[in-house]
């Protein structure tokens, strides 16, 4: 039922869009959709140029505040003997360095055809990983 | 970008599959996957029989100590202006009463026919919704 790590952080990398869980000042738990891209167990996300009300967002102060983060990539099927899902636990640091959002927008440029023609702006959140969880119907 | 508050309920509740996003009692956050109902403004998700390692989960701890909590629901495809998510934040409290568990055992058996062949167990998560965000590519 839970896989081990490595073919569970290959399944973890292979998804398209996370669940990214942050705790907000106030303590309650805040969740958005995020692309992102795994390089030497690094995770990074960014800030893009998808349409929003502010780039000032919840996430980033959130993190600013409390560095624990936690991403879910779910496999949902109504045949639920093939449902499965990873989460990662991790430190996240949010950063607007030169160094920092060259590495993030090649790591999503590579992964993300979308970013290529129009590049994530930033700021970046480097995700250091702290814990992989996993889980299957069997195994 | 953003829906309306009915309209974004009505994506909200049609999803299979929700991301549940509690805090730790440490104040790291832990997101997992979850099946949900929605009946009159409250979600109900139940603690079922897919094989665990455990039946005293995370979320339950977590909640006992934080009741705030925030649920994701997210639509990705590769085209990105098809893009949307609803965010619902809400209190949750856990039961194992046998009124709770009857109504939250209900809809969900209602809305999942996998549930009618086995039925979840419990124990029942009863959120109120405080907030309700979301977005979409254009609007």
């Amino acid at each position: 039922m839970t896989l081990e790590r490595d073919p569970a952080l290959i399944r973890f990398e292979s998804a398209r869009a996370a669940s990214l869980a942050t705790t907000r000042p106030s303590g309650a738990p805040h969740v958005v959709p995020v692309t992102f891209a795994v390089v030497d167990e690094v995770i990074y996300t960014m800030v893009d140029r998808k349409p929003k009300t502010t780039t000032a967002l919840q996430r980033l102060d959130n993190i600013n505040v409390n560095p624990g983060v936690s991403l879910l990539v779910d496999h949902y099927e109504e045949d639920w003997t093939a449902l499965w899902w990873v989460r990662v636990d991790g430190h996240a640091t949010v950063s607007s360095e030169d160094n920092d959002l060259a590495i993030a927008r090649s790591c999503l440029q590579e992964k993300y055809s979308q970013y290529r023609d129009q590049s994530p702006g930033g700021p970046a959140i480097r995700i250091e990983i702290t814990g992989v969880s996993s889980w299957e119907w069997t195994r």
